[in-house]
């Protein structure tokens, strides 16, 4: 646009979509990937009980988009263990944040400046991500935005949409939540970039890919800095999903009677058991039943930083 | 056959194989699909919780099958997505189904009369859906009959076949029963013709293609309506899986020691316990054992209306 | 080298190389992979409930190798189902192993002696798969070794490797062990052996394959006769394993105050529930929390025999 020539922006776009991503921003995403993977319950644990469980679920963190839109795209999964640098590069950020002496990588990295800098470096691959993924699929299914946004969308947030095989690596499983039923900050964004970049490959949105690269990574960049200094997750999409969700799918018909159900049953298992909601969403046999659960989880996973 | 030009059935066979499935067919196996996919336990919460979830689910009920025989084959998985029209006319059913106001969309197609013709046009759609996976097994593995049956058996059934997946985007888990260890009606007449079309592509039976599809859809939906008519689930081929079994699986050397031993088993657990011997089936780590829930699930199983 | 042909091996390397594993070791790897998997809690009792969710299962332990390698490079998961010859004696030997009239075959084949033969066969098989998936993945990804040795360990052990979803079929679920958590015997000898060949088919170890076949299948071989004759299931790398641990992997920093962590949380739930450790590792919403249970678990699987 020419908003970005008058801004004197257009050098500075042209500048990040010509920037390499390795081995800086890679590495980057590495560490605050295999980071969050320490923070997760138990995973201290494994890394002690079994390195090699730790390490496989630590290149589904660093990978897991890759070989989600590989699986998709019907290509070769270990196509990105293949890339024998950017594992190599990986497998030593694993190694570094789990088992240095007197842990010093995890400290260091943990302190809040240099953390802000590192989740900023990458942010800036998931647009290279998302954008990678897109174009990947509009040479193979040039007509199909929805095909476009589901592979870039994959790319770029694989390691969470696959979160429940990655835990069962670690021994975890927990069935009653999922990125579907409830959707991580990343996630999310990751979603709007997908859709943003297939409406752009496609020519619905009129603007040119560098620009909406600069315009979709500094307000990710931006947003997650904020997020971090603030120790707020309050989502900036809240307000729009909360309308669009009115509008859609928040109609009368059945809801209202099953809501009274729902809370009936809810009562009638808390008064039995004598235990939360969570767990009284469980049934008998063993099955866990999310979305009883998951009401409570959403509101939960409002005050988790991502 | 000869029979099929006397009865004048040789041009409604012609005219049932010529006959196109887009878009009257395809919207009644969308409809009653999504319509089942409402009626599971929670479904209707998650579609409140998360409509993406919901959405997703229905996706997988829609094409469940396509995708299912995608993967088998090593073709992308998200080439079924690709069809924008079919995906369309899916998702705008998944609405009204789920989020119609006053219900209409539901309540009208949950009248009997309305739900018959419906059922019957998806039976329709079973007989092109299981051909067109055994003639596209069998152009790349001509001689193979079990890949034939395999791909037409995924692409008819494939919705039921990864039901257990589809209940986890749910946020549902039960591992305790899949299609194997219990396998429901529909999934049972998709297989048998699987076999049947593979038979007649590999020229064991000889029978020409049309006339094969005209007495199979008879079959399947006149079945179809008889149960729904009569509320009845007996399977119509009971007494010859009942023979079969007799015949080569229920052999005397292991099973009398141990049926003993789960009888002895389940008095112990239900004395410790107080709990039916479903709950009783669920080990003390928390995996579910299935077969001893299975023994009585399968006897449950034969009530059911699929 | 010179000492195999010194010792007059060459020859004998040679006739090794060029064994055909098709019929006799190919059955006796089915015989004693369905054997094994009669041998799982709950498998009898599946086998009369569901004859083909048994047949599913024994076909996933016969050729879980070359489904999950196919599925890793991207090529239809079907192909194994599309050697037919293969396939039937697989099948025929189910039925044996399962339902021959007075039990004569797993009888037979379970006394010592004759599994002791059975069992070398099929660890002679072993060395075909390892070597065949790491020449297959040499052919695509050259350079690299990490894909090779992927590829070559899927084939050798993939039954082991995708145990969890081999259970499933069974109604089986246990999320919280899995091969990377607590690896078996068979896994971990045939990670060993395709670390061997991908080193030596990169020309990293300079052996000859023929005498790399040799060596690797004696040793393999020779070690199961010894566990078998002494039940003694000592590894023969336990302590290389636990020299490599302590000096890669047991660094000071945050397991000493983890481990405390852990013990006081193992004490408190041990106080509330009375129940073992194990159990104690189950979270309170049902999903199962894997290292707590695992530390145990590591020390019981020791003493297995695989």
């Amino acid at each position: 646009m020419d908003w970005f020539g008058l801004l004197g922006l257009d050098e500075l776009s042209h500048g990040l979509a010509n920037l390499s991503m390795f081995p800086y921003f890679d590495v980057a995403h590495y560490v605050v990937s295999i980071m969050a993977l320490r923070e997760q319950p138990g995973a201290l644990e494994v890394s002690r009980v079994s390195p090699l469980a730790c390490w496989f679920s630590s290149m589904l963190f660093c990978f897991g988009g890759a070989v989600l839109s590989a699986i998709m795209l019907a290509e070769p999964a270990v196509a990105p263990l293949s890339n024998s640098t950017s594992v190599l590069l990986a497998s030593i950020t694993w190694y570094l944040v789990f088992y240095c002496p007197v842990d010093l990588v995890y400290s260091c990295a943990a302190l809040l400046p240099l953390r802000l800098v590192l989740s900023g470096m990458k942010e800036v691959t998931r647009t290279w991500k998302v954008l990678g993924g897109v174009t990947q699929a509009h040479s193979k299914y040039k007509d199909s935005l929805l095909v476009m946004i589901a592979i870039g969308w994959a790319k770029g947030a694989g390691g969470g949409l696959i979160s429940n095989f990655e835990q069962l690596v670690r021994g975890v499983w927990k069935p009653e939540t999922n990125e579907f039923l409830k959707m991580s900050y990343p996630t999310k964004i990751t979603l709007i970039g997908a859709v943003l970049f297939a409406l752009q490959q496609s020519h619905y949105l009129p603007v040119q890919t560098h620009h909406l690269m600069l315009v979709y990574t500094v307000f990710t960049v931006a947003n997650k800095a904020r997020m971090m200094l603030t120790g707020s997750s309050a989502s900036p999409f809240a307000a729009i999903e909360s309308a669009v969700y009115k509008a859609l799918f928040a109609g009368h018909s059945p809801y209202a009677a099953l809501a009274a159900e729902v809370k009936k049953a809810r009562i009638d298992r808390g008064a039995t058991n004598g235990t939360s909601a969570t767990k009284a969403a469980i049934g008998g046999n063993g099955a866990a039943e999310g979305p009883s659960g998951s009401l409570k989880a959403k509101e939960e996973s409002e005050k988790k930083v991502n």
